[in-house]
């Protein structure tokens, strides 16, 4: 298992991008809108890995109801994985708590969360990358 | 620029290495105990980059008041970097602030935090291996 991605979410995403980008010096950048997260993400490409920083679309948005309620910051993890269902099997088998059935995300990615409950606090994305 | 690894905040250490280690099937575990920091880690590597569980020791632990104000979650990334004296330069001429200067962390780094508000509310740690 990889980390895939930490994913921020942010109130400004045109500002984060500048922020980030200038820091971590990278310019590697990918735009998406995921209408069904409700999110507009851009995605930053380092050497191993990624940061996503999204902005919330709409009044619905669980991004939306995030940042009203903890503000901008950490909002969860990605684990790739190979095998998804495979895993989401084994992983209910020892009384873990999904949010949702594995589903298509960004860039032709399968997706499922982790409940918070199921992971000390935190919520975590399995992803698994079209081969 | 690399992602070196996402730390977490966790009430009971044995509990949730449990929990990780069976999740991310992960057997590759270092233990570590960091007074300067006021945690007791447990470290998991990932193919990719590494997982931290962090439980407090001592009331003063900032871990510990991150516990009681937020309870248990994702407390901050690390992202490692070569020459993180003049990295530390560049970034606070672009007007980031930081926790500290660069001092000894785990494993013979060197590490310094960027303060969250230079940061879209993310705590962020600056870390360079020993060569």
């Amino acid at each position: 298992m990889k980390i895939d991605h930490i994913a921020i979410a942010v109130d400004d995403l045109k500002e984060a991008v500048q922020t980030y980008s200038t820091l971590l010096q990278v310019d590697d950048i990918e735009y998406e809108r995921v209408e069904s997260e409700g999110v507009s993400v851009a995605i930053l490409h380092l050497e191993n890995g990624r940061i996503e920083l999204m902005e919330p679309i709409g009044d619905s948005s669980p991004i939306k109801k995030f940042l009203e309620k903890k503000g901008p910051g950490l909002h969860h993890i990605a684990l790739e994985t190979e095998g998804i269902d495979s895993q989401v099997s084994r992983m209910t088998s020892c009384g873990i708590r999904f949010l949702g059935e594995v589903r298509p995300g960004s860039a032709g990615t399968r997706v499922t969360f982790i409940h918070p409950k199921s992971l000390h606090g935190v919520l975590a994305e399995l992803c698994a990358h079209p081969k």
